[in-house]
């Protein structure tokens, strides 16, 4: 796989697209597409849909709307000129009544007329952003997960949809901490600004070395625990909803849009061509 | 009125939301709320909600979501403490099958356990953001209504919603062009960075002097004419798509929400508070 991963990282959009939908490549996106928007994956019954889409409008940060298919439409036309959901993305969670209840690289044959698509912006956008301006993002570096904690902050709920909000660390060094704060709130599909740095207590967070999900990271001297809103908020409150069917993108393994990674509006039509 | 509205300006946000609640004040919001987020309506059965939300999505330069409500909730809860929108908007518009039936200054005798509300953002936050850096903005300091144009532009369409995209013209002295952008960019929730800069006709709009809706405004010498998509395109898209039954504010008559003008997001949460 990792020939393969090198080879690919170095292809066009186009080829890394087809490569994925051929089932060629079925691993992790990150390092693909590169300068595009990534996005996190919900699909669902359109019974549930206006409710998850005001859940999403009503926490923003954890939950970045970056686009939504028509009922039954597996072409998400907003984020390119030719995705097809089914195949486009390298893995997929399949969740049955909120537990998970099997994985595959093509959801082609589950696919129904009643199922709408949500993508959703995650945290790659302004990492890249921070690494640009020479911020350190440690799990990156060291290719682990980045640490995410259920915090003690509740969602605004919508609906079935609920719960905690889920916050991911990146330890920032002090000097760093309002540019970091800064850079990331340009990103707002990418959940913007921080929601909280300092004292995790202030969050409810216990013991920084025990994520609930994802891999600790060290907080080395001079350095602040910062914690931005994640997307695993969502996922959390979707499966707190116990939809019949549900099916996400498998962690790590998400949809490359056609969309710039800092376009101003997450389509692709010409509102945005001259900014 | 003109006393009133003096008086009521130099009131508090509570005081002004309980003089357009009891119908005491029943004009323009422009100067009112000073400092927070003021939002245009957009009421309509549950059956169209999905789409309309779909539709901003898709267009979320002319069509910034701020909130929606619960179905058959008139309380806006993610925008303010107490937000009655059958009562807090100074005046509506109460279209049926696509044609104006009627205004009020109060919808509760009309208001149904199926209607969803929608706010959208309004381009005062971005004009008071131009004011303060010093750019003038010709319309507000001649007491006049911004000049609308039906662009050229096609909308993304969701359902029954589509149409061109309308926009607001500002003519901005060419040397602050760039900072005009830069500025009104900041601000997503009320419409972002302009979609054009420079000759009308990149636009399909023949005639400056001639506005589709508001008054004219005059290009002076060095002046850019600088156009931003407008919140008139959801109206022209709610008209065309001849819903049964849908309410809006009247022009000028806003909801003045709780939220900050220059918050990261529009709810009232926890999630902004040290941003």
């Amino acid at each position: 796989m990792s020939e393969t991963y090198q080879k690919l990282k170095n292809s066009t959009l186009d080829e890394q697209r087809a490569a994925i939908r051929s089932g060629a490549y079925r691993s992790h996106t990150a390092g693909l597409g590169k300068g595009h928007l990534q996005a996190n994956l919900a699909i669902m019954p359109e019974a549930y849909a206006l409710d998850f889409m005001r859940f999403c409008q009503r926490n923003p940060k954890p939950c970045p709307l970056t686009g939504v298919s028509d009922t039954g439409n597996p072409m998400m036309f907003t984020l390119g000129r030719d995705i097809d959901i089914r195949t486009d993305v390298p893995a997929y969670n399949i969740y049955r009544d909120g537990k998970l209840a099997g994985s595959a690289n093509d959801i082609s044959d589950i696919w129904r007329d009643d199922l709408v698509v949500f993508a959703l912006g995650c945290s790659f956008t302004f990492e890249h952003a921070l690494m640009r301006a020479g911020i350190p993002v440690w799990h990156i570096d060291n290719d682990k997960t980045v640490p995410m904690f259920r915090s003690n902050v509740d969602t605004v709920p919508a609906g079935p949809f609920s719960g905690k909000m889920v916050v991911s660390m990146r330890a920032i060094p002090e000097s760093r901490v309002s540019e970091a704060i800064e850079i990331s709130r340009r990103f707002p599909l990418a959940h913007g600004a921080p929601v909280y740095w300092g004292d995790p207590a202030g969050l409810g967070i216990a013991d920084l070395s025990a994520p609930d999900w994802g891999d600790p990271s060290p907080i080395g001297p001079g350095e602040v625990p910062v914690f931005w809103a994640c997307g695993v908020t969502p996922q959390v409150a979707i499966e707190a909803a116990r939809l019949p069917l549900c099916i996400t993108h498998k962690p790590g393994h998400m949809l490359i849009t056609d969309v710039a990674e800092d376009a101003e509006a997450p389509v692709l039509s010409v509102t945005n061509d001259k900014t």
